[in-house]
């Protein structure tokens, strides 16, 4: 089952808001409820909400009121205004948006007597294209993954976090496939517990031995020996590979370091961006003071606690074993490796 | 106000589990009570537990129906007995149990006219002589820290870990009140949010700026150059320095090391164990999984999610720049100078 996916004229999501909980889809043909479901964090994962914009503005296409050029475009251009305003910082919906857009305008020039349904045929692409990218990273991945190893990670980042398949768990749940016997421990990764409610539900779903722990317990079970590997998802990644990734990541890179464990970065090539030189001009963003002091609806210090609340941290390269892209697992130097791949994925 | 009191013939408690949302006092002149109160860890902290103990034992001899030696020695059977199977793990609980049996019984061979109140009088020189360890610590520690020095901390070491004052916390709230400008980043503490619930409040009460951040957060923090030291409470020290304490602080001595930050155990003599050689043979107890998967009444991952959740970590003695202990900060080989201490005290 797709995180994001189409279903007799309907858009399907499954509602992250709910695991591990309950699990219950949104199926919808309206719009505005896609873009309700991308606000509420109901989808969430740069990839999946770019694949949901997608499939958002074909909705918009096929439920127009009128089939003229000019009738689509009208409904085009209020979906995207819709969808634009859901989650203003994430680079994939407007990655997705535009590209929907310009695709719609490509398909007006060449007199396509059908726009909406090669819209549609383009969101399913793009959802495609996102699950071969991750496929090829999990096979790729898993050739680091022996029989026996125990492999440590923090944060979301499974099937969940896009389309399907997900980033560094992908390699981990194939390898699983491939019948080695792996065990993963997850952090439960404060203040959202991504890894509590879905890294859990993911693993546990797929049927991989795991261990949710705190996030402050990852030392201790490092220092048993315990781990064999660390496998994290990004978020930005700069040319010469300084990484953002969810708080926390920066910290499991070091105590990896202190241990002798190999850190890899799971990062489809479309996460590194190469206008950034260094970590230095990579933005982080500070979240609400309430994620901390609130758990769920629970409050867990003063209402008035001084708070700091770090979205992402930065880990610096060299803390970084190498990266597992879809055209290769890339070592360093990183600002040789990074441009050879992007230079073999154009050729 | 501390901790644990006796006033007006009762045992004064401050009710731990209400912070920091309410602030509530127990009082009782019932030993049952005082058992519960530490059951429930209404009052917690190895010496704040030891101390109510005490407290709880010249309470049963003040009470007691019969004031014949036979009739005071039943009631303070009852009451060990009572008291005893409140927290069998903890040491100063025993310890301070078998104190005032033993106490007694010198009193009742000295033909002490009054036990019930010499009882009373030793508890009270028992909390006296916590508050006048920590007091000397806060005195020593607070040589350590410079006016506008940052200082992290991990769980609670502050005045309600003890009858007052704390261990961690202690010289730095002295250094404030010294009025050194400092500032204190605190982790929220996972699984049991000691940080978030009782450090916060009890920085906030002091009136030192604090930030409280999630356990992952630290590192980020560290590298930003924003630490200039780490002073943590411990719970067990071998006589090589090896130390256990609050699951955590071993990977937040790693963090210091890689930034090169000092790295204080603030530690009354005894809390230092020089039957145990080494971190091996320090036991470290596995805690209730539901403690991990429930914060408050919140049930953060599925129910029968598989956690592992350790009430402590060891960190090895390399890691420790030195310990703050009440008869001075004594830096490694530990081994030598943990000797010289313990036999400065004695003579």
């Amino acid at each position: 089952m797709r995180t994001v996916s189409w279903q007799d004229g309907q858009v399907v999501l499954i509602d992250q808001t709910r695991l591990p909980h309950n699990y219950e889809l949104i199926k919808t043909s309206e719009v505005p409820r896609v873009a309700d479901a991308i606000r509420r964090m109901e989808v969430r994962g740069a990839p999946a909400i770019g694949v949901t914009a997608a499939y958002g503005m074909a909705l918009a296409a096929l439920q127009a009121h009128s089939s003229t050029e000019k009738g689509l475009r009208s409904a085009l251009k209020d979906a995207y205004q819709l969808l634009a305003k859901t989650r203003p910082t994430a680079t994939n919906l407007f990655w997705a948006l535009n590209h929907m857009q310009s695709f719609a305008e490509k398909l007006f020039e060449a007199g396509e007597k059908d726009v909406p349904s090669a819209l549609l045929a383009e969101a399913e692409r793009m959802a495609d294209e996102d699950v071969a990218i991750n496929q090829r990273m999990a096979e790729l991945g898993a050739t680091l993954i022996k029989d026996g190893d125990t492999i440590h990670t923090h944060c979301n980042c499974g099937p969940l976090c896009a389309v399907d398949l997900g980033t560094a768990m992908a390699p981990v749940i194939y390898a699983h496939q491939q019948g080695k016997k792996i065990h993963v421990y997850t952090d439960e990764t404060r203040p959202r517990l991504q890894g509590a409610k879905l890294n859990a539900w993911e693993l546990a779903n797929a049927g991989v031995p795991y261990t949710l722990i705190t996030d402050n317990t990852a030392a201790y079970i490092m220092q048993q020996g315990k781990i064999d590997m660390v496998m994290i998802g990004v978020d930005r990644v700069a040319a010469n590979g300084d990484t953002a990734a969810k708080i926390g990541v920066y910290g499991v890179a070091v105590l990896a370091k202190h241990h002798n464990i190999p850190f890899y970065a799971v990062s489809p090539l479309s996460t590194i961006d190469m206008n950034l030189a260094a970590a230095s001009e990579i933005p982080v963003e500070q979240r609400d003071p309430d994620e901390v002091r609130i758990v769920n609806d629970t409050l867990i210090t003063m209402p008035d606690a001084n708070v700091v609340n770090y979205a992402f941290d930065v880990t610096p390269n060299e803390l970084i074993t190498a990266f597992i892209t879809e055209v290769g697992i890339l070592y360093p130097p990183y600002d040789i490796t990074f441009k050879e791949a992007f230079a073999n994925r154009e050729s």
